[in-house]
């Protein structure tokens, strides 16, 4: 029996629910987040993370500012939603589909409006139409993806690009769904992903939860893996994609592409149009570094010796040569990327 | 000030001085192990590690059988030491020293003796003689190395090849603290080593104690540190080196090679003579598989959900054209590796 699906982030009358994701895969408990504040420190502590998942919260923290503000005139209500805006846009700098997000919904707000109300409600609107558009999205990636997948492949995939990562249903992972949908027998390996584990925590939930085999190793085990021939495709989600076909995705993605390369194991990678980024160039791109104790700590327990240097980038960045395709909603992209990722958004 | 080595293990009057290195950087913490049983228990448990250490455990663990036999005639005597090699034997499949040693040891209890003490010292001192001789090769085998290392180096390391590795000093952290003794300033990159963080837990620990410059990054960090340009050589450990020049090393250790290899680093492997295997060809070597609990779980605590499948290889196999040199205390090797293998043993 196919369980229902895991919904990560969803609103309810004024209240964004979130689902706690550092807390997965041993308990199910919601965030009940009533202030743009707090889907903020939800989006830093990472409780709800994904490029798309953190888009679609930013868009909902808007949202809550509007459902809220208690201003009396639109401009009053506009620096509310400027200033959530602004709290939200700070909170992680390399995903870009956060700002895609928040830039949607600045589009919305500083339209005009005859009264307060009607701007609440376009802003709320424009939030909830965000996150049903991105589970719509991700199945149209799937249904693309799905054709590069063929029946009794083993796929492996670097932390969750899954329904957790997206509004639903997710990009890698929506691919994988969708290619099982089809009715193909696929098998799942899926890494760790230190430091946080969104691999094995995360993917390893999502797909045991809906009986999809999958097998957990450690991130260090995909030489060994792939050089076994255990590994058919790679698909991994992203963070960022450059005009160039760079893809900046969560740190150990950059690892896999190489042994990929020498293995000639074509690897793709899922993400809607709303994470490209045409404008920045490869050596302007921000990667978060994050706290330490990420890396010193695994789930509170000390693992290195004190006074030990420590480097905790959270995202790497893949060349365009490393990258067999890129898998969107409008369809699949090959190289030469500069030309065809033009074409995209034509 | 520099402080006193770390000792991994050390004879005291029949019994076997064993730090315990599962707990450490937490704990240091000795097993005093009187028997050869208990010092296969180390071995499997990993208490002990490291293709060295646990050569020199297995041959004291031989002469603790003859210490402690009762037996009143020679070939009583030698029933014991044949079953403790026997047991120590099983322990672990992959590790060249292991074998090696046990069979040294054979070769000097299968001699002819004129009564059972003068068999059991001969058992005894070859024991402390395999223990005393480690030392003296990983510190040629540092002096060698050293040559290859420049001033200002930052070197990557995978896992534990340090003093803990072996009977002292270590292999490839040998060669880094040779250079460092002839006063080149060197830092280190230390890859966690997950599943069970040798590198985070013993070669942080090592450094860190020594006061040598150590970072620790997590395995999946190594195609961000490289391509960053932040890794100037790697240097790795062995368990067991094929004739012709097939690496079998930590789990991880692939997949930094083909990272180094498309990065064009020098990946050089630091290992004493007794770590090659001149019989078997790569396709009849033996992975160890260990408990999947290794990666389900970190230091006690649960990191992935009940139900899913788990690989766990402690070893990987990188291949000759994906190694720079191989650092011996005979000095260095250079490809065709087959060829000048086999003049290291003429």
């Amino acid at each position: 029996v196919k369980k229902a699906e895991l919904s990560p982030i969803a609103w309810k009358e004024g209240v964004v629910l979130i689902l706690n994701q550092t807390l997965l895969p041993d308990r199910l408990e919601y965030i009940e987040a009533t202030s743009p504040e707090r889907v903020a420190e939800a989006i830093k502590k990472m409780e709800i993370r994904g490029a798309p998942a953190i888009g679609v919260a930013a868009a909902l923290g808007i949202a809550l500012a509007a459902y809220h503000s208690k201003a009396s005139s639109i401009n009053e209500l506009r620096k509310d939603l400027l200033k959530a805006s602004d709290i939200l846009w700070k909170t992680r700098p390399t995903a870009r589909n956060l700002f895609w997000a928040i830039e949607r919904m600045k589009s919305i707000f500083l339209r005009d409006f005859p009264d307060v109300d009607s701007l609440k409600t376009a802003v709320i609107n424009e939030a909830l139409k965000i996150l049903e558009e991105d589970i719509e999205i991700n199945k149209r990636i799937g249904r693309n993806g799905a054709q590069l997948i063929e029946d009794g492949d083993t796929i492996l995939t670097h932390c969750n690009a899954g329904a957790l990562a997206t509004a639903g249903y997710g990009t890698a992972l929506g691919v994988i769904r969708a290619a099982v949908e089809e009715g193909k027998k696929i098998k799942v390996i899926a890494t760790e992903t230190r430091p946080l584990l969104q691999g094995a925590r995360l993917t390893c939930f999502e797909l045991v939860y809906e009986g999809i085999d999958v097998t957990l190793i450690t991130d260090n085990m995909v030489g060994y893996v792939i050089s076994k021939g255990l590994v058919d495709k790679i698909i991994v989600g992203a963070d960022r994609i450059l005009r160039d076909g760079h893809v900046i995705n969560k740190i150990g993605t950059y690892t896999i592409a190489c042994v990929a390369s020498i293995h000639k194991i074509p690897f793709y990678v899922a993400a809607p149009l709303s994470t490209f980024d045409l404008k920045t160039s490869v050596e302007n791109v921000v990667i978060e570094n994050r706290d330490p104790s990420e890396v010193t700590t695994i789930r509170g327990v000390r693992i290195a010796p004190e006074g030990v240097k420590v480097l905790n980038p959270a995202f790497d960045i893949t060349p365009p040569d490393k990258v067999s395709a890129i898998i969107t909603e409008k369809g699949i992209v090959y190289p030469p990327y500069e030309e065809n990722i033009k074409k995209l958004f034509e």
